[in-house]
């Protein structure tokens, strides 16, 4: 299809189409001539991709390419490939200090994996964001007084467990392993807010149960 | 408890506790003498909010106000009180532009809630902030044309919703309603961050066990 078709398939308009392939987030098209390139299926599921990181998830330009750059690195296995996309998205603001509440969170973290059985998180603690993401977040429990037992962190780790075989069973439904290595990264991106939507309308739900609207 | 020891026991600046007096986040001490006052437990459990309001969860000065009047207004029955504090925080984005997958979202969200029988969140569709973030979050997915099916939602819905039991069965073995309200606030704020590292580490488990780590 030529670059008008494809703006008018994927709802994104021309001159940022030109944009994303100045900046190397899109492939060249197939040059016909001087003046005019082809452009393809593969080309509409990444620009898709580009504009669901971009302009829904906010992500800047530069991210955008250092997450492309592992979904096309053939060379990787699956986990790697997938974890290096998704460890290159923003992850959550590091904490304002290191205390002794990063200590304890970390141990808290270290039991948790422990007790849910995760022997492969445990292996990644070193390097895997969303470890260190979660240290961040109960050391942030911890420091202002918040004392729930750890008996809700491991139910809490359980559901988003079933959520991630959800995730991943989706994603095992499309064809290639290029689609499934993007849809992954599309599903970080634009599936986190549906959950946290989710979970606020569930809350309303649940509380309008319980107490009525009194 | 005089200022220093509020200091010590919240781990707060005493500049930064005199600040949140001034901007009226903290009712004042009971006044002893001219230049002394006394602060007791309700004043340390306060100050624990509005730090993770503003530190954790980056709230500005005067939604941390607008939350703080919901929590402390105690006309209301607790499911609205609740969900006055809790819509008060900041939302998701609101979307770029109203566009035809906006309504095709809000059919969607719709026939959702009636397939999940969420009666209560149904009555608050026109209110509801959640409501209005899922609607949003829908349309982006259906813009970049991630076509997952409406089963999938069903499912991250009902994950959600065992999650939202168990944070209200948390905050109901708080002992005051005054403390169920704030514990209620800090949990959105907190526990999200929390829900979302336990939502990455868990795909990184089940990608690991499913495909190992070649």
């Amino acid at each position: 299809m030529r670059l008008a078709e494809l703006s008018k398939r994927s709802g994104v308009a021309t001159a940022t189409i030109k944009y994303y392939l100045r900046e190397g987030l899109l492939p060249p098209g197939r040059q016909v001539n001087m003046t005019t390139a082809e452009y393809d299926e593969e080309h509409l599921r990444r620009l898709r991709l580009v504009r669901a990181m971009i302009q829904v998830g906010r992500i800047p330009v530069a991210t955008v390419r250092e997450v492309l750059g592992h979904v096309d690195d053939d060379s990787l296995g699956r986990t790697v490939r997938l974890g290096a996309a998704l460890w290159a998205l923003p992850q959550v603001p590091e904490p304002d200090a290191e205390d002794e509440h990063m200590g304890a969170a970390q141990t808290e973290a270290d039991e948790l994996l422990h007790t849910l059985g995760w022997a492969n998180a445990r292996m990644l603690t070193t390097i895997s964001p969303a470890y260190r993401s979660l240290v961040v977040a109960v050391a942030a429990l911890r420091r202002v007084g918040y004392d729930w037992d750890a008996e809700l962190l491991v139910s809490y780790a359980r559901l988003m467990h079933r959520a991630a075989v959800l995730d991943l069973d989706f994603v095992e439904t499309r064809e290639s392993e290029a689609e499934r290595v993007e849809t992954a990264v599309l599903g970080a991106v634009l599936v986190e807010p549906i959950l946290r939507a989710l979970h606020r309308l569930a809350q309303e739900e649940e509380s309008a149960r319980r107490y009525g609207f009194e």
